[in-house]
């Protein structure tokens, strides 16, 4: 638990990954300072935003001179926790699945998708870069042995809550959901969703009631 | 564009496809009226924003009684254009991709992946239900061709800006982004982002910094 950071609104807290990969983009090509305004245009978040966001750790930039590079990455960097790595388990290796397994998140990012799992023979025993597949059966083994609280699950929507269950003995506290299914769980397990169809539906919804001059940015998901 | 409902909040906007979902499944099970209860456990909602999000559309429950879930349903259907199905092209068919050509959206939703574009040769002419793949050399013709306004896209970052810039000239007006790229775009076209890394790093945020007491809902993505 991180004391500093523990009154941030979760909507800032939402963009702080996004603003650490800018700042490393930055710090990578040899700047020293940026303006809000260079940010925004970078992370397509509107200025005022970014001063509000960063307001809440303290005064990290000064009028006129804007932010400092480095001071802004090893803050972020300290409060994104880079320095931990946190180990993620994978359920379902569809297509989906495959592409998290693709993705390298360790590149950018303190998070690793340490162990899979499938419930076809043909995926079990495979390995995606270095994450080897193993069975649904073994799903509670691997994880208490991994020590794995965070999980993504890219199941079919009818085994999701019965996987959650499992997930639940299994001691895991986070589960990023990309079913359409809703899940019970206690309430001391956090799920974020990401429903594919609901952010298709709801982008074309947008388009259809909003002209982009009502809203406040014309891009969402920040 | 839609006068009624012009005004209600982008938060209240992007939940709308979710409420719609679950009061189709109540409709299906023969159900005739619903609580803000009964529907804040099924969608992982609080009942109090559930009944706020409703206000903005007139008295549509009465007190003791709760909805009438055909009201809604009609309701619903209506405010979501359920009658007119959105065409959209999907961009790049790796993993993400297929993911979402394996999806059928046009089951519970209003649109529907009419073409897709690759640039891997084994790639293009295939079929994905009945989605055909062209190269992406006809991006603009075939967009066009098929009056498609919507795209999702999910190609490599390196190239997304250059292909956004084509989507442009092709007169498409909204982008779900899955890459990592912030895209330049006129303001005249909407953007959604989902960048998954982005998300997972959101979660263990969430998870290392905020006991789920201190927040509004340990189910984020609602």
């Amino acid at each position: 638990m991180n004391q500093d950071t523990m009154k941030i609104p979760q909507a800032t807290a939402k963009r702080l990954p996004l603003y650490y990969r800018f700042i490393q983009n930055l710090h990578s090509s040899g700047k020293q300072r940026v303006s809000s305004k260079e940010l925004s245009e970078a992370v397509k978040v509107d200025s005022a935003t970014i001063r509000r966001d960063f307001s809440y750790f303290g005064a990290l930039g000064k009028k006129g001179y804007g932010y400092n590079v480095n001071y802004l990455l090893s803050f972020f960097s300290k409060t994104l926790s880079q320095d931990e790595v946190t180990k993620v388990g994978l359920i379902g290796v569809g297509n989906l699945g495959t592409a998290f397994l693709h993705y390298n998140f360790l590149k950018n990012n303190n998070t690793k998708i340490e162990v899979a799992f499938d419930v076809n023979p043909e995926k079990v025993g495979m390995e995606f870069g270095e994450v080897p597949v193993f069975p649904l059966a073994q799903l509670e083994e691997k994880l208490l042995e991994g020590n794995i609280e965070v999980v993504i699950l890219t199941v079919p929507a009818p085994v999701a809550q019965s996987i959650t269950d499992r997930l639940v003995n299994a001691n895991v506290k986070g589960i990023l959901n990309f079913t359409p299914a809703r899940l019970n769980v206690p309430a001391s397990i956090r799920i974020h969703h990401i429903d594919l169809a609901v952010e298709l539906q709801s982008l074309v919804y947008f388009l259809k009631n909003y002209s982009n001059d009502d809203t406040e940015t014309s891009q969402e998901g920040l």
